[in-house]
């Protein structure tokens, strides 16, 4: 038994410098790589994926889970080794589910259409797209097929980013969120709108990396164990538990672009520092879910970055890193960086209306897997949302239906889900911390973030992916996943932002 | 056979993706890597070294190898497909020999070795040293007995880096050279010695890069196929055929570190981005050896970047940026950055005592290897060699026997011979050159470096590690490696700038 755990575990640490690997040369390519390095890179990349694959969909790797399974099964949920196995039973069911002549397809197709999807989206052109799409509908359908037991064909996808979420699931959660935040959405747009012209300015951005700097500093991010760069998409990586490092980009007119995606990323960088450093080079070091994932990084960017104690702290920092601000009250200030904007582009969307944006996409991708909406009438679908649910007309398609990289790079279906489930649990989380810190804002104010760091260590971070998504809600918040502490910070924040 | 060339080249991709994966990953570590990444770096590392290792001694390349011999010996040399087969078979060859056990033997006291080093050269301790070198001895021993029908032990490990070297062949090269450079040094440093104070100042690092960057630009080095970055020890390292990255470091009170090792770096990356395209990915896209290698790095360095025609061209550009040399004339400055200091240091020698630091280093191992010295007797041995070739009186063993890396990190023996093969060559092929594009040199004084690069182009980067080094070097300067061209160079080159 013992013996069969160990080889276990080699294998799949093996497996799992594969793709730590993988990792560092995608943080090379979207930082440092030279233009021309992009085509042996694919092919390098490539080359590290299949033999990952390999090694988890092996007989080999089949025969240890068998083998080592009955005693897992035995032991109580926070046996670290049990979860470990389990979770490697997980992992290859996903693998060996799927037959690699349709993986290829996938890939081959995912290939293609983000190159068409480059050249269609600027000339706004659906056509180009639609049989594309159509296809991946089929794709995503075949590869559903693949799964047994599934009571919804996206259900089959959505087990890749959030464990233990269905569609059912999560559409009982967003149809309560939806029915209260339409209506706050409305009252908040029909209120006299925030003047947020006091963010517009030049800012050096060197300077603006610098100041990011210190607040990531701050909060608690160690540089001696990571780094921040430039790249076109912010994102943070895992390259080891000693080694998460961010990214960010920087726009001259508008410093709270690159701010406020510091602080995201921040808050995805110390949920993988704070996983447990026995499981680092194992199956479970990292974050359990996207929707976890993103209740971190969205925590630290709006309860905490976007709150007054934060500011009470930064703000004189700011003032004298910027002096443009110099002539602006931070309540002013923190009135423009909360204004509520319904707009197209969903990473652009402030906090209140972020979560329609993706409901939107959820509902339509279920709808196109279930054939109860065609990709002909997509864009129809698309509007009439946005109308319904932002007040607002689509002009084009570019900021419509094809903007969002999801549905044109990889898989449809299953992938947005996590942003919302982040949200709500972000404020589930920062209550309970909360609750048991009554103090920690105070100590915000003379910029000490560490109690509630200390809590979100040791409460989410420190399990990894050993504890189940749904568990550790319950273990860390004594409920279940729930909208309510969600929509009451909403409802307080608004109310008092625009003297609702 | 066919199929049997098309697998093989398959699983020798992937060996090359992983290999050039770990050369990202060694990149990142010595210019990007934040101090906590080490642990789990070195663990990665290991991890695609095993499975590189894996796959090139497997049974199945063995026997695609078998399979494809018998064709590859029928055809011409030119043909790449049978030069590929028979570098396959060559490569393979040298780890089959190998017993694994030997292997991790000598990982792990390589490893302990060097962290022994780098406590004890600082604190001069022989001593606690040579315990470990009489084991490195020792492991050199049983490294060499892995292999049958060597002349010399010393010779299996030449093979590594510069196939078809053979002791009795560099010592009668060695000592034809070190006959006439011995007496040259001594007629060069009883001369007046040159004023080079002219180099020292302050110059600001961002400056000194800026400078490099343009030097490295005009030589034709491309960055949007590289970049250049800071490192504790300069390098080169290949990507692809259009990633070739080069670093450097910057000294704040003399510029001429960070310049030479830019244009020496550069002369390597040149080799790298000039191999023919079609063999990227390939076990033969790389340079042939490490002589072949030195020869094009020192060419750019010597005999380009410290010659009048260059700086006829730079040396305005370099006071523009830098006014501290206004008040020095260029054949001063000349004069400076060619000037002979006989020393302890061999990376910090200049070009004339440069190599007899190298020859010193190769007889001494090939003395403890053949068994004519003892680890014991090492330090005599080397300070008499200083006393006898230089000239100077070794004060410490830190500036003495402990300091190259190469005995305290790695295989003891085998590792020297390209540095000086590399002088001899570029002298060699420098005059071939010359001889062809008679008019290169007034190219470089406005800047054209193009004619030299296009030959070199032509007669060594595009073949990659297609064709033999010593065919190389035949077909390239239509002779047999040979001293004449160097000892000519160096020569005419110290008699006019000593006056002798």
């Amino acid at each position: 038994m013992n013996q069969a755990l160990v080889l276990l575990k080699e294998r799949l640490a093996m497996m799992t410098d594969l793709n730590l690997t993988s990792s560092i040369l995608n943080w090379d390519q979207t930082t440092m790589m030279p233009d021309g390095g992009s085509d042996s890179r694919g092919r390098q990349m490539a080359t590290l994926a299949k033999l990952s694959h390999s090694l988890l969909v092996s007989e080999e790797t089949g025969e240890l889970i068998r083998q080592i399974t009955p005693w897992a099964q035995t032991q109580p949920q926070e046996n670290m080794d049990a979860a470990f196995v389990h979770e490697a039973a997980r992992l290859r069911n996903l693998e060996v589910n799927v037959p690699s002549s349709l993986n290829s397809e996938m890939t081959e197709h995912y290939s293609r259409m983000y190159t068409a999807w480059t050249i269609a989206r600027p000339n706004d052109d659906f056509a180009a797209l639609k049989p594309l799409l159509v296809k991946s509908v089929e794709l995503s359908k075949k590869f559903s097929d693949c799964f047994k037991n599934m009571d919804h064909p996206m259900d089959a996808l959505i087990q890749y980013a959030d464990f233990g979420v269905t569609v059912k699931s999560a559409k009982q959660l967003f149809s309560e969120l939806r029915s209260q935040l339409v209506p706050l959405v409305k009252r908040v747009t029909s209120a006299n709108q925030i003047d947020s012209s006091c963010l517009q300015g030049d800012f050096d951005e060197t300077a603006q990396l610098e100041f990011c700097k210190t607040v990531a500093r701050q909060l608690g991010y160690d540089f001696n164990r990571g780094r921040l760069d430039l790249s076109a998409h912010p994102f943070m990586t895992r390259l080891s538990g000693n080694d998460v490092r961010i990214t960010t980009r920087a726009i001259r007119t508008d410093l709270t672009d690159c701010l406020f995606s510091v602080i995201h990323e921040v808050g995805h960088a110390l949920y993988e520092f704070g996983i447990n450093p026995v499981l680092d080079g194992n199956i479970l070091a990292g974050g359990v879910s996207s929707g976890v994932h993103e209740s971190q990084s969205r925590l630290w960017e709006n309860h905490v970055g976007r709150g007054k104690p934060f500011w009470d702290y930064f703000y004189p920092i700011l003032q004298k890193n910027f002096p443009h601000f110099e002539k602006f009250s931070q309540s002013h200030f923190i009135r423009a960086i909360n204004k509520v904007d319904p707009g197209f582009i969903r990473v652009d969307a402030d906090e209140l209306t972020y979560n329609l944006h993706v409901m939107i996409r959820f509902d339509l991708e279920c709808q196109l897997l279930e054939g109860t909406l065609s990709v002909r009438d997509l864009p129809d679908a698309w509007n009439a949302r946005y109308k319904s649910d932002l007040g607002i007309s689509v002009p084009n398609m570019k900021n419509g239906c094809l903007q969002d990289v999801h549905w044109f790079g990889g898989r449809l279906g299953g992938a947005f889900q996590g942003y919302t489930i982040g949200n709500i649990l972000s404020a589930q989380l920062y209550d309970t911390a909360h609750h048991i810190l009554p103090n920690m804002e105070q100590d915000f104010v003379i910029g000490d973030f560490s109690k509630l760091k200390a809590w979100l260590n040791t409460n989410i971070h420190q399990w990894g992916a050993s504890i189940s998504p749904d568990r550790l809600i319950k273990l860390s918040t004594h409920q279940d996943l729930s909208i309510h502490p969600y929509m009451t910070y909403l409802s307080e924040k608004y109310s008092s932002l625009y003297n609702l």
